[in-house]
């Protein structure tokens, strides 16, 4: 079976031309960089996903992480997947040149990524919480912390986790009861559970080292005396050796329905003596170094979500193309042959709305990562600023929307499939279960939504979200000025009209009185989404338009089916996806109440 | 843990309230029977659920059937289960007196299938289909038929299957090409693969009855040339003794996202010295035969659908109620006390939704099972027919609704438990899984589009469509002379009026130009499946606000919060569920064409 990951071209389309990337070139980071460069990373982590990734990826489901005799034991192949990535030199590849690293655009970096979500969502975990854990040290730990501890998460020999949820708590940092109580030197003792910690514990590096978030003694309640702490497996001696044990101890796993490969685990700190951490930072900013670090993995929860949907819809896109059944509903003669089910008009619909889904996710993605990239290199200060500002108004959406139509386009991927979709013998299924994940984790949608009206709409007086509006007429400006997508700049610019009246109409309600103006603010974060990603799908149509105006590509090229097809998807999700923006947009201008209302005993 | 299955209130709410079971007793066929001993039998199937399908509703997700030295081995408490439901009667409860039955209205039974399917969709299964194929030999078959086989089908010796879908051709019957050759005596030799076979090997009973269709030779192409047949695994004696293994023979297992412990095969039939058939009724007319069980079949996958929503809404219900995490938005004290999470907005909307997905589907599949049992006991011909035509034209709806929302339920009940949804020491992960076959299964959703566009709607002239929309203007009549909710009128006549639109405007193009008018059949379907919902929402809220103005039920009585429970369901759908329909007419009025148009090459 072929392993179906990510689309080349559509890749060196989002690269570059929907995204300037070789434009980084000129920035002096990435000045001993070519676009042949960027190209031979891609394609070598291409060749790790499919031969290191992809290979396991029933095998992974099948064959779940279990704690045997005190030791967590995986399937071999996902220790070789752990040791291709780390040998390519995929961790820290992003860092500077004496950090270890390449010095590789963060879009490069997450283009890898996705590849390798692709073919193995569960196993990929391992690479990815290990970077985001390696990002915060790098960003907020001492000089000492990083040569202690950082290397080693670039090299292979630790691999990473965040400790943030507890039992109790759940989404509610503010609750978190782990403790820290000042020990000799300038460590503190870590005591409390944790619970659904990826990665928690395994035999695939010498050390795992955890970054926990905790109170210190006598610290104020709620998020503003919360704390950051590394805390090792193994102590780590000063000059980078392994020490002793320290005080966490696996205490179970857990048993998810997908996802399986990677390893979910209830850790417990400090049941005996106390587990020895170091504080990172400064006291009880905990929140603020872990939220800075929690968006870089938003935007790879996006990512994955969008690499599962994509998966998916190459996978459902074969099966249609090569499977024969049935006759188009004028075909009265029952001995004329069968068609490929690509020919029913309705599988076409579940195929162009998973293509809408899935690359259009990615797109948003890597667009959120250039943002990233812009707000560290771009050359002003003041567009470093408006990058930062605008991917932080963003977040939400960007984590939120791959994930929540990821799971409407895997479940289209089974429907294509049909009773095939529902056995175990194709990927499909296990892509539904897998992707199922992303709306819950790294903040539910219900989070994102309150983040997105309640904070990041506000947020600079507004500023970001105006920018954001900007951005959009700009594009619809360019989108009339080509003839043969002028007909879907009308419905995008609507849009944000409806938009901004229902953003007015709700803001001084959620000031004055936030649990009835937050009510709804799944919906809005929903419908915000959905115009958020008809400016990217229109931002692609006016990419392919003028590659299709200007150049002499015809009919059965296969660059003039690529560039049409991207018109057709940003058509698909004008016309038909766009559109349901109406209703929410109704219900959220009135507040529609009866949710809100309803007594718990009504039920 | 409870073992939760349907809630007992709504039940009783469905069958006397919203519908007029306890009517059915001044039918001679019931006089017999009462109120109690139809309470009776629910009360005692609710034990059987509670105590022989969901005691093992985990261990038979974790131990699929195995196929071992020739032979599938099933966990034993299947076999328990099995057993318990023959020993209750419940095979063939519905039948005459004299077949071996107790003259059961089909609604009571229907509810008490409705409880075995909540508590183990997987188990459910041999008492469906085994139910289903009985039918099928009482309605169609010979007397000799049905002394040597659906006697045994009723004391639980035989289980049944219905073997329709082979490999090559999947939704499309009309391509079958299982062969019937004409043998001595008047039995036929079957010769060919069928494959997504429930319950197709087994040892849960000496024999099982497969229900074949295949092509006599010489038989016309097409949906025309199909006959179906009764194949025993082992042949049966003319004085009804089990006797000699017939030549069907177990290919393999299917392995399945979930319905785990049901058995799903592909069977080879006389691969050998060709399967001994015996001839149901006429030759070629095979698929009328199977059709008008598989319309009850479609009931009951409706209705199974409906049990896993409704059991997802109970389990995620308990959840919100006794899980305590976070505050509300205006709490700014951190050391506030965590509220349960049912107090937050956004939960009780997926509760609310859950529940109008769930309670409505249910309502709605009793609701088609009383159009059944009219179809068969009314007193007039007229009505007789008139509930025959309803029917027929619902049903696409009452399969596809349940099905598709179910799925929509029960990720919902997923995301209310957040992180422990994803985890397999909750339920609901497992809801989810068995939910997903639903869709697929007795016709996918765009198969039943067809049938609802292509066929239904046309049907007898239109005159089950005026039926369907004049007992909708009846309903919002009674809505509008109730003040408590005659504000719910207007959008359900407004959606009628708009559906009468789209239909008229898409009917000639369906004759004209079918390839282009059924090319989005599905959205109709969907479409016009939440009118049917909002319909039903709007019945129970007549019952419901008529119970309110007339009783003097005060706050914090139950049946005052149950029955408001029913009005704010409604208001719930009618208000954010129906308008969605809107944008839906829209792209139906004008055909929108982006998929239809879209070149498979652009893919």
């Amino acid at each position: 079976m072929t392993a179906h990951t990510l689309n080349q071209r559509d890749i060196d389309f989002l690269l570059y031309e929907f995204l300037d990337t070789e434009g980084l070139l000129e920035r002096p980071r990435y000045s001993d960089h070519s676009r042949e460069s960027f190209d031979a990373t891609i394609s070598g982590v291409r060749d790790i996903a499919t031969n290191f990734y992809a290979n396991h990826y029933q095998e992974g489901d099948k064959h779940e992480p279990l704690f045997e005799n005190g030791v967590v034991k995986l399937i071999p192949p996902i220790k070789a997947a752990w040791d291709a990535t780390v040998e390519f030199g995929l961790l820290g590849a992003n860092y500077d040149y004496d950090e270890g690293g390449v010095q590789l655009p963060d879009v490069i970096c997450k283009v890898a990524g996705g590849l390798i979500q692709a073919a193995n969502s569960g196993s990929s975990g391992y690479y990815f919480v290990t970077n985001a854990a390696s990002n915060l040290i790098r960003t907020f730990g001492s000089e000492q912390q990083k040569s202690q501890f950082l290397a080693s998460m670039i090299d292979g020999r630790s691999t990473g986790t965040m400790a943030l949820t507890e039992p109790g708590q759940g989404s509610t940092l503010a609750d978190i009861t782990t403790s820290a109580h000042v020990n000799e030197g300038s460590s503190y003792l870590i005591r409390g559970q944790k619970i659904y910690i990826s990665n928690g514990d395994h035999g695939l590096s010498e050390n795992i080292v955890h970054l926990v978030l905790a109170r210190i003694e006598g610290a104020p309640s709620g998020t503003r005396g919360i704390s950051l702490f590394i805390v090792p497996k193994f102590l780590v001696n000063t000059d980078g050796t392994t020490g002793a044990r320290n005080d966490v101890a696996l205490a179970g796993l857990l048993h998810k329905m997908g996802n399986k490969s990677a390893t979910s685990t209830v850790l417990n700190f400090g049941e005996n003596r106390g587990a020895i951490g170091y504080l990172v930072g400064e006291p009880n900013h905990g929140l603020r170094y872990m939220f800075k670090m929690m968006n870089d993995l938003r935007i790879g929860v996006g990512l994955g979500a969008s690499a599962l949907a994509y998966r998916g819809f190459l996978e459902s896109l074969d099966y249609a193309r090569e499977r024969p059944q049935g006759r188009l509903p004028s075909t009265r003669d029952p001995q004329a042959p069968q068609v490929n089910i690509i020919e029913h008009a309705d599988v076409r619909r579940m195929l162009l709305a998973q293509k809408s889904y899935a690359e259009g996710s990615l797109a948003l993605c890597l667009y959120a990562t250039s943002l990233s990239e812009d707000s560290k290199t771009a050359d002003s200060p003041f567009d470093r600023r408006d990058a930062a500002i605008l991917l932080d108004f963003l977040t939400p959406i960007v984590k939120s929307y791959p994930s929540k139509y990821g799971c409407v386009s895997n479940d289209l991927a089974i429907q294509v499939l049909g009773g095939a979709g529902y056995v175990r013998d194709y990927p499909v299924e296990q892509l539904y279960r897998d992707q199922r994940l992303n709306p819950i984790h790294e903040g539910t949608e219900g989070i994102h939504g309150l983040d997105l009206l309640g904070r990041k709409v506000l947020l600079n007086n507004g500023e970001s979200y105006q920018m954001f509006l900007a951005k959009v007429d700009k594009t619809v400006a360019d989108a009339e000025n080509l003839p043969q997508i002028a007909h879907l700049a009308p419905p995008v610019r609507a849009a944000i009209e409806r938009t901004n009246r229902v953003t007015e109409s709700l803001l001084p309600r959620v000031v004055e009185d936030p649990d009835s103006g937050l009510a709804n603010a799944t919906i809005y974060l929903d419908m915000f989404g959905q115009v958020v990603m008809a400016w990217i799908w229109l931002q692609q149509a006016v990419v392919a338009a003028r590659k299709l105006s200007t150049s002499d590509l015809g009919p059965n090229e296969p660059e003039h089916d690529f560039y049409q097809g991207k018109v057709s998807a940003a058509q698909y999700f004008i016309y038909r996806e766009l559109p349901q923006t109406v209703q929410k947009a109704a219900l959220l201008e009135i507040n529609e109440s009866t949710c809100f209302d309803m007594p718990a005993a009504y039920f």
